[in-house]
């Protein structure tokens, strides 16, 4: 096991790439995809189980942590690894997208942002300073600079101060987080959809220099069109030989769309939330398990399938715990949802490693164009 | 492995026993605690962790059942055990107490009872025969016998109808049971707080013949001590050589009493469902994790204990994950509760196997009596 962070690059297929970041605690095979474990948990889901599922790294929200039960309190109990039974992996966000999305009251300056807790109303305030102190007590291998978000659309004007801003708090992260082997500071690229301040975000990203580079400020309303227009070129704009990571992303075709663009990480909650909403996720599409055409169904939801869900029960019986509310639907719902978005992760890697990428991308889409199994 | 249903007496201490009932589906240690599946799930627990915790044998409600996902579709679907991904021994219930307890607009008549589903407000009626037909479509390896059960207190007038109503109904759950090998039929003496109603009744189902004989009608909210009061003569009155099952029981110290008068099994939601509100049941009673003063606490809910919860989690986290509504708090509570309640199956069993039943008892009693570890 590496005593240090490294990304090493196995193989490309176009923009597509593939490879792997070693860290200390592990190993995480790329392209990833990375469960959210928001507030110190994958909902629904046992931690064994989640790595079960094949993922080599989880996400966990610093804004929810600070907040419940605490930074401090997490380190005081040994940090978020123990705390949460995961000893693999764990990178953080800054906390700033769901300060601004979540908390009220918020007021913005230079030197960070004030606001009141969704939870209790109580007064924080982060900054980039606060926000490499809060990943430090948590523990995080892969900490997150302290950025800005704007909302999209908004004003190309309103996108550049907003992205300057954040390149000087991208400055005062990497200044804050120090000297600590074995753990990585990434930087984000903001910039909205002109690629003149992508390109100038990037600039001042690899100026300062991070051990990854996230493309930041989308899947915030601009659409799947737009989203692929910015990565089309903004990938390029960030250094070959450093994981290039898509915050907040997304559904399977957005995953593979972002793959394509050369994107290594990714994250998002759509498998595990839409897990306790009844909704399944198959290489034929997603699969709403509460309508009645499965209620007497005895094929898995995915044939072939190697999760518990699939191997084990039917749809007629996934369709009765959701439909009775039952927690176990949740549970098998939201696992073979992360089972099924690390079968496609895995897809892909096997796919670059062998330069047939433009292949799976066509057997993808293929499958997916077919829609789900025809009722019995 | 047995392709008849018998049961073997092992060991007694008293009136304590120690045994095991054979079925074509796996052997069922006795004294058995059953864990709760109403609706085709233990809830918040997957199958394979409820056997870790220790469980032989699963009870599911035939009420719930009938009316969703309806028995008819679970038989046509493979039946219940397939259905919920248990393969071992099943109990059911009859229906009757469930009918009485949760649905509306009911009518009793000596024919049976006809109500409307709380779920959708359906028409309904279960009868002995009905009952019968029912839990052999779901499988069932241990049928229950269709009774009626007036709360108490009751007038002893009121009871002794009921009881005689059950007994005429025991007779024609036996006659429509039919011959069906490998599985069983549990008659349910009931009588209320009255000796001789009691008496009468185990004589009418001794007569009949079952395969073994249930305690109904306690539980009901006549309370422990007249519980066991009745358990103190009742259980001198049904075979020796036949297993005895104290229906609904109950807290900790409600088994242990039930196995020190002759009972051999038991079921409960108690574990369950307050795993799902946040209390934790160990040997030294019950913890409120919900509780501030668990927030810093390191330590595990039970030291020594081998369940998930206690071995890879923190009272800290489990009070995080409480507070915060997270499914993982109900799954890990749920199931140390569960493996509890197993834990001190097993420890009566072994302190039956030699004779030292009231040694384990003085201890059990001496461990509560000592309340929760104090704070740090």
């Amino acid at each position: 096991m590496s005593t240090q962070f490294s990304f090493t690059l196995n193989a490309t297929d176009g923009a597509a790439r593939t490879g792997v970041i070693n860290t200390p605690r592990g190993a995480v095979r790329t392209p990833a995809f990375m469960p959210v474990g928001t507030a110190g948990t994958v909902k629904a889901m046992m931690p064994e189980s989640v790595r079960a599922t094949g993922a080599d790294i989880l996400l966990g929200n610093t804004y929810h942590l600070m907040l419940r039960p605490t930074a401090e309190r997490i380190h005081a109990l040994g940090g978020l690894h123990r705390f949460m039974n995961w000893e693999r992996p764990i990178l953080t966000d800054s906390g700033g997208f769901q300060v601004m999305s979540l908390a009220s009251l918020r007021k913005l300056t230079e030197e960070g942002v004030k606001f009141s807790s969704h939870i209790d109303g109580s007064k924080h305030m982060v900054t980039p300073e606060r926000s490499m102190e809060i990943q430090r007590l948590l523990g995080s291998d892969i900490v997150m600079a302290f950025d800005e978000c704007p909302a999209l659309p908004a004003e190309t004007k309103v996108v550049e101060k907003s992205m300057q801003l954040s390149m000087r708090w991208a400055q005062r992260s990497r200044d804050a987080f120090g000297d600590r082997p074995g753990h990585a500071l990434f930087g984000i690229m903001q910039g909205g959809v002109t690629p003149e301040l992508r390109e100038e975000s990037a600039k001042a990203l690899v100026d300062i220099g991070f051990e990854g580079y996230a493309v930041g400020g989308l899947a915030v309303g601009e659409g799947q069109e737009a989203m692929f227009g910015v990565l089309d070129y903004a990938t390029g704009y960030l250094p070959a030989d450093k994981p290039r990571y898509l915050m907040g992303v997304g559904k399977p075709d957005d995953i593979v769309g972002a793959v394509k663009r050369g994107i290594d990480m990714m994250d998002c909650v759509l498998p595990s939330r839409s897990g306790r909403t009844g909704q399944g996720w198959t290489h034929r599409g997603s699969v709403n398990l509460r309508n009645a055409r499965h209620k007497d169904d005895p094929r898995p939801l995915e044939e072939g399938c190697g999760c518990p869900a699939c191997s084990n029960y039917s749809r007629a019986y996934l369709h009765h715990v959701v439909r009775s509310d039952e927690i176990i639907g949740s549970m098998l719902l939201t696992w073979h949802n992360l089972y099924y978005y690390q079968t496609l992760m895995q897809e892909m890697r096997d796919a670059i490693a062998v330069g047939n990428f433009a292949g799976f991308e066509a057997d993808f889409h293929a499958r997916r164009a077919q829609g789900d199994i025809p009722p019995q």
